[in-house]
């Protein structure tokens, strides 16, 4: 039963070497089958299970998004984005942090809880007592009839079909989809931006798919960087706005994946601590998407290089400036600053996975690690 | 001159071998300072230099607390005190991520700065854009007469008295102290705690200087442990709740002085990514001080133990079930679970500086950092 076992496995992983990689390259359709009838310019946003009117909006005085590991990491991004579109206030917590704290919670808050197998159980701990107070809850999950998806008071499935590697990729960039998605939607409700504010950003967001399709046929550099960091210890990386964000989940997943101790740093936050860690040889991971933060970004870049860090940045095509400072740099296609963020890690992903490669190690099951975490 | 100068400085340094350690003896003393004439049991906080009423507090939405480095180590301290005592929603940002993120500030947001050295460029440059805004400002800052504490309306001063050492002690523990008399300050305010509650917690506040003092006291198996794993490269902090504040902080420590490459992580989130890096012989910190949360870290330590870790806890002196986990236990007195962090960071720095001096770094002055970051 062995053999036929791995013959089966084998055949789902559809010519990939692993799940991982597989669910790496499926991301350009579960992108599209996360936005497909739900985001159309010229049109609201049509989110079918999410039941929450103007009038609710305005009577709530703030929004938590709770959520654990990755699904936290893409919290991060959707505290940006959401404040952004609806100019209502968001505070992202870990969700066993969150639930121990005694937080502000009553019938003016919205809660979004976001987890890809809908029974993490610190986060269905979370949803349970936020309702028990008066809250309503947003659950953002990728598995139809999981508990937090019944239990919560609407339901955003991120659509992006089973995901068997334990590091998540494609629910990853599905959750920061439906993260925006909610964030437009609110907008619209609110009036924060106008119609042809949001028509851009939809816009853009459908062409996610085939610029993500674009980067991953394009995959030699970070092969070649996967190659030359693979036998080191620890790795750092730097970002500044939504690219924190980025660098937050890129080093999870390098973690995750390759068991080399990686961090990521606010780029500002260097020079108050963590540059003392910078000497010769050290690897330094920069996305760099955010075209107001470019010059102190590199700025920052400069500071490690000139302290002995190898850099490799990943950044829009426009920006030749970084190749006078970076020793390799990735190019993703333009977008807008918003949403680019969503484009930076997938070079990132894959990088964590071919590191993980290059060691010889179990990629789609980490040591440690387990798909979903149901005890606390 | 530089023997002179040497002179002088040895001098300065009363007996004690770095201004760091100097400054780290000097807390007992740095906290008298901080809270004489401000808090005294039976009466309300005096607070000379904070001039916020009870009606100005209701008409506040939000609290931001915005700062650098380890002044933001303290706001995250800062939050869950403020939060617990007043009840009014707080969030603690980056200065660097805060300034350039377009917040949402107002006339109705109320934003508190800390800075040592009331100099530190990217927490002035928020500061002046709230005013802006309409946003009041508190300053929490060592520096009289520094550019924050000018700008400001209301300034809470340290009274730390000069600090020398880069890696930031005293400044710290008093930053604490003025963020919990803050908050206890607008809990009269707002009738949001019982005077005896608050009577309670201020006499457990002014028995920290001679609690700290018996933690200097007894530093033999902080120095062990410094020995043991100062020739480390990866070593990491584990907390929940206010202990992971904490852990933040002493890994910053260990991260400046020593060069160790530490990280902190929630409890609740090592299973969610960071526990693939446990492997056999890693050192793991663990400060536990929540008594509600004690058993859930305790699991989180057999978690990592059972992975090979050494394990080295802080904890009161009444939790003697840690003894069966961890390699080695330092205690620390007993006080209120909210002001125990305070206490809980000063053994923690002890090892941050005796794992530097036995790795005969320049304790005083570590590599590519300056004592207030003045440029952006």
């Amino acid at each position: 039963t062995t053999t036929i076992t791995w013959n089966a496995e084998s055949a789902e992983k559809g010519g990939y070497a692993h799940f991982t990689l597989k669910e790496i390259y499926e991301q350009p359709k579960a992108l599209r089958d996360t936005m497909t009838s739900r985001i159309v310019p010229g049109q609201p946003i049509k989110l079918d299970d999410i039941h929450i009117t103007r009038e609710m909006l305005l009577h709530y005085s703030r929004i938590y998004i709770v959520a654990c590991g990755t699904a936290y990491n893409a919290g991060l991004i959707g505290k940006v984005a959401m404040e952004n579109l609806s100019r209502i206030p968001v505070e992202v917590d870990v969700a066993s942090e969150f639930r121990y704290r005694n937080p502000l919670i009553d019938n003016r808050t919205l809660v979004i809880t976001i987890s890809q197998s809908g029974e993490t159980a610190d986060t269905l701990a979370v949803l349970r007592d936020a309702q028990t107070k008066g809250a309503r809850v947003i659950a953002i999950t990728n598995v139809v009839g999981s508990s937090i998806s019944r239990e919560a008071d609407d339901v955003f499935y991120t659509w992006a079909g089973p995901e068997i590697g334990v590091a998540s990729t494609k629910a990853y960039l599905t959750m920061l989809v439906a993260l925006y998605a909610i964030g437009i939607h609110f907008a619209e409700l609110l009036d924060t931006k106008t119609a042809e504010e949001l028509d851009a950003i939809k816009k853009e967001l459908l062409t996610l798919p085939e610029k993500v399709a674009e980067i991953l046929a394009h995959v030699e550099k970070v092969k070649d960087f996967a190659q030359r960091i693979h036998g080191e210890k620890d790795v750092f990386f730097l970002g500044r706005g939504l690219d924190y964000q980025i660098a937050v989940e890129a080093s999870l997943k390098l973690k995750e994946l390759s068991y080399i101790h990686s961090e990521a740093y606010a780029g500002g936050e260097l020079k108050h601590g963590s540059i003392a860690l910078i000497e010769d040889g050290i690897s330094v991971i920069a996305p760099i998407t955010q075209r107001d933060l470019t010059e102190k970004m590199q700025s920052n870049i400069k500071e490690v290089v000139s302290r002995g860090a190898k850099v490799m940045a990943v950044t829009y095509a426009e920006n030749e400036d970084v190749a006078k400072y970076a020793d390799e740099v990735i190019y993703i296609p333009s977008t807008l600053d918003l949403i680019a963020p969503i484009l930076a890690v997938v070079p990132l992903q894959l990088l964590a996975y071919y590191v993980a490669l290059y060691k010889g190690l179990d990629v789609d099951k980490p040591r440690n690690l387990a798909k979903s975490v149901t005890v606390e």
